[in-house]
């Protein structure tokens, strides 16, 4: 019996918001991760099998699936958030369950939570194979935490005071 | 009144058996992460400040500093275990504590208890500005977890049976 | 696009095993918890309002959900073990999304990756309004470790060699 | 080389109102658990052994620990606060690292890093035997995050009306 999903709330341009803010962020880029998917309360990631995101066995890098997964949830976050408003990341954590091996990685963040100021979200780390298989192999729960700026995302410098300020 | 530090055994040769396996993880040479220092029990992890490892607003990417601390906390377990055994990141848990900013991040992992087959590692990030203050950015508390196989290190073939068969 | 539930196996008189072993745990009984439900890989426990179990504003304390939570996630985790195994729990988070209101708590534990040697389980904790309406207050992850003793359940002396040793 | 430890401000009356806080947990009273200190940043409760409070093999159950741990952390952010500010727990992690044995159970939570609106805040349960030795048996990180109400603490109503529309 599980509860009816959470009640979600979203304002026109989110995904616009959400896609403009991942493409800005060199990380994803360097590691490969692509946004696939964006709606109401819920993010896709996808990150590609390639070496230089492994580790010694070949695995693709808990670290690697971390941070994509940490993208997810915190876009999944912000699609709920009122324009000219951010996310920051409070903690996550991440349980790994199997090797990071297949095609790709597929990462879905899923807000649990909303609230005003503090929202869950979680995440889980997909292995797609060759033949389409899935299996799991990672899952996180993300505290985020609102902030109110002037623009349509965190402004640097109002960011940096904002987070020195209060976090 | 802290407690003494854990009571931990090396192996010789367990320097060249961290060193080794961190240049074998093309996603640290991916991220730019540096091995600086291995000592039992102990493993330190530099991130220099690039471009390329940062999120929208310029500050590195919480999930790079995840990446380079989980990596940071299992070579930190690996220092205690004998030759001929590996270690599995069971689970991490980041909190993030201030924004990623500064000429490069320094990040410890330190075994807290050492078991023979649960090791609770603990790590922090460190933001080290031009002027050398640092500036405590993020925490995290990892499970690892110890495989035994038959070389220096998990082999892949063997890995991918014990993974999928025990965790 | 959730992932089939995992595939559990039990063995006959799984319930009857939790069912003993959560009867023989005084701290459940301090808290008034109950068990009410064993089926294979989920396991819930209601724990009813009561001031006594309250923190200072009248909600009942997160700690008390914690540790019924615990016990549930601990009890999901032994209704897929083999007779003879216990499970010890390696690390829980607990994430508060509301104050625990109402004529109860139900705390449900289900087995998301069940394993050799550690199982995920997460767990949910709902609160329970006079009219039936529930409300979400708590999640948790927890990380469970498989022990394998003599006996039906971890055996006092066993148990406590094998942790010292092992964990 | 570990950091300084955090700048901590406080406010005349802390410790007094930490006492009348802990004082009406009516939980703390029902598992036996008793403040010992506070100071700016810290606060240590004893929970002593007594059968009431253990699990199927006589150790203390890590439930009872994580909830006296709990409010060790909860209340030592409370340490650091203004008078009229509140602390609610937002998630806190658990890690077991051997059974609660032992005449007694100190916990000790420990600010480590304060902040407008998000704390983070250590702690950790160490067994003591009969003759004084002690054994490290959990650990736990803890989010904790600032409410401001009117009173000493957080009222009832405004609580629930605070919670219910920030958490």
């Amino acid at each position: 019996m599980p509860l009816p999903a959470p009640a979600l709330t979203t304002e026109p341009g989110f995904e616009q918001r959400v896609r403009d803010s991942f493409g800005r962020q060199p990380a994803m880029t360097l590691i490969g991760a692509q946004l696939v998917r964006v709606v109401p309360g819920e993010v896709e990631v996808v990150l590609p099998y390639r070496r230089e995101i492994t580790q010694q066995h070949g695995f693709v890098h808990a670290g690697m699936i971390g941070a994509a997964l940490d993208s997810a949830c915190g876009y999944a976050a912000l699609t709920v958030m009122p324009a000219g408003t951010g996310i920051l990341t409070v903690e996550y954590k991440l349980n790994c369950l199997a090797p990071g091996v297949g095609e790709r990685i597929r990462l879905v963040g899923r807000v649990r939570k909303p609230g005003r100021t503090i929202l869950l979200v979680e995440g889980e780390a997909l292995a797609v194979a060759a033949d389409g298989a899935e299996r799991l192999v990672a899952t996180m729960t993300a505290t985020e935490m609102t902030i109110r700026g002037r623009d349509g995302e965190i402004g640097r410098a109002s960011c940096r005071e904002r987070v020195y300020a209060c976090v």
